[in-house]
């Protein structure tokens, strides 16, 4: 049964927004801001509130017995994936759930955006502007591509996969997701990591979105980035340790693939002198993915349409755990 | 009555894709490759020839009274455009095509490539990439846009811009385009010119499609750039000689616009020293838009099924004149 006021914990990082947004249910329940790591009174709290909102610290999470509900403002939710973290949780009655639907469409675009670059060789002609002025209208053009049926393969099938799916539709490609656990209802053609040596070598396009777990570290390594299609294009939106950099610098120096385009790497921010900020071909976003004008409004919105939910008892948005 | 054979001249810069893949052809008609405007002795057959395919110089293809079709192998065809080339045209009975549909899938690509990239503020971290190796995640984020709900003035509506829209239809925007004669059958919400300046106050993207020709002629003037929201983005993948090159540059000098994307210039090549590679925000692609691999397999493919219908007595695809 839920008693009121509720306790409700949060370090989100946009304070002032969230602030404004959170007002109303300050009336009605008790909200705690960490203003960091180093707010001691206010994490002291943590272990006995009700309810947390960001990304409240791993061990008083895990140890709590009260916290009924955790909403993470991330997609990523690898801290609580693995199957201790998750016994702890279900024993003492804790929910999950994460805002990868504030992330989805971000993402989504975001891939689309690097595809297209990449097709249209937008770096080429970055370069050429930032250096030469010339006019490499013959070259770049006989190097530009028609993605039409292209192939491309998504290594994860969530939400950022399937928005990508429905952005990608007009353009008649071939697009193919690996997915541990099919459901049967995938909008496009699923196929299990077994199967997965067999498309390597036939898509023009991989696009990574894999979450960071135990089981995905390095899944792109250098078996199978030498089983990819020579000219190949990879994209990385997923998680950075998701993926062998030396094996990634290696294909990219030898010519083996085409490109890259990185949206995360390990580690975070990637260091100014770390070689794949030179390599072949090889462009990096800082990590933009996910952003968006009114990225955090929203997710403030879907925290209290959440809060909304638990208190009527209905089920939350984005369970994960 | 079509006599046999043809005369077919063509002066396509990709002779050896089109040698042979004309080969067929020429077993059956005449066939007469024009290496450039040095070649006086194939050029001097244009006059009495029965086809011709590529480029042909304006004045002899308006004084033949032998051409029957003039196959281009682009999409503008301004040349031809004019009251007095049609009129010419006309009294000697020579149709024109154009090789538009080799070119409205690429155009359209690479017009939603550059709405993407700058959705996704890819020119920022490509700049962080060519110079400090910085991780400037938080700013790019901040000024990352959603293109959901944002609203796209196309400037033409001709065959790259209905696949343009198509691809946009994922994307939820707000989708209008200028086009002088209605036909009623199109997609998407069509505004007059008389409307524009209703219109273009709303448009977070105005992406000009237009053609070279008396009408267009700096179309997007001091006036209409004037009348553009601020922090708008502008595209131009129609002509350079359609947009006032130095209002432009001072409405990105202003900060009025966030920023352009041109894939033309006036004139082309753009001078290494021209204001607009160094203007604020403003990104060149030196007229790639179109381009492919394929393309000129392609170009004379349409040729060749165009050729086929003329002499079936069939309607010839993409007729402009």
């Amino acid at each position: 049964m839920t008693t009121y006021p509720l306790k409700i914990w949060s370090n989100v990082k946009y304070l002032p927004v969230a602030r404004e947004l959170l007002r109303a249910v300050a009336a009605e329940h008790t909200v705690i801001f960490s203003q960091g790591p180093g707010d001691a009174e206010a994490n002291a709290q943590l272990v006995s509130a009700d309810i947390a909102f960001g990304q409240p610290p791993t061990e008083p999470v895990r140890q709590s017995a009260t916290l009924r509900w955790v909403q993470l403002d991330s997609a990523g939710y690898d801290r609580f994936d693995t199957p201790a973290a998750r016994a702890d949780l279900q024993a003492h009655g804790t929910v999950v759930t994460n805002s990868s639907s504030v992330y989805d469409e971000p993402c989504a675009q975001h891939a689309l955006a690097l595809l297209l670059a990449h097709a249209r060789k937008l770096p080429a002609s970055f370069a050429n502007q930032a250096t030469t002025h010339g006019w490499p209208m013959l070259p770049i053009r006989a190097e530009s591509a028609l993605l039409c049926e292209q192939t491309v393969l998504l290594l994860g099938f969530g939400a950022i996969a399937r928005r990508l799916a429905e952005l990608l539709a007009p353009l008649r490609m071939k697009v193919v997701a690996v997915r541990r656990h099919k459901t049967g209802a995938e909008p496009i053609p699923i196929i299990s990591e077994a199967e997965l040596a067999d498309y390597l070598p036939q898509a023009d396009h991989v696009i990574n979105i894999l979450p960071a777990s135990p089981d995905t570290q390095h899944y792109v390594n250098a078996v199978r980035l030498a089983a990819m299609k020579p000219g190949a294009a990879f994209y990385n939106i997923g998680r950075g340790v998701t993926v062998d950099q030396d094996a990634l610098l290696d294909a990219l120096q030898s010519g083996h693939l085409a490109a890259a385009y990185l949206d995360v790497t390990d580690p975070e921010p990637l260091p100014p002198d770390h070689p794949l900020w030179t390599a072949p071909n090889c462009v990096i976003t800082p990590h933009t993915a996910g952003g968006h004008i009114g990225e955090f409004p929203r997710l403030v919105r879907l925290f209290l349409e959440n809060l909304r939910r638990f208190t009527a008892g209905e089920e939350l948005l984005g369970r994960v755990v």
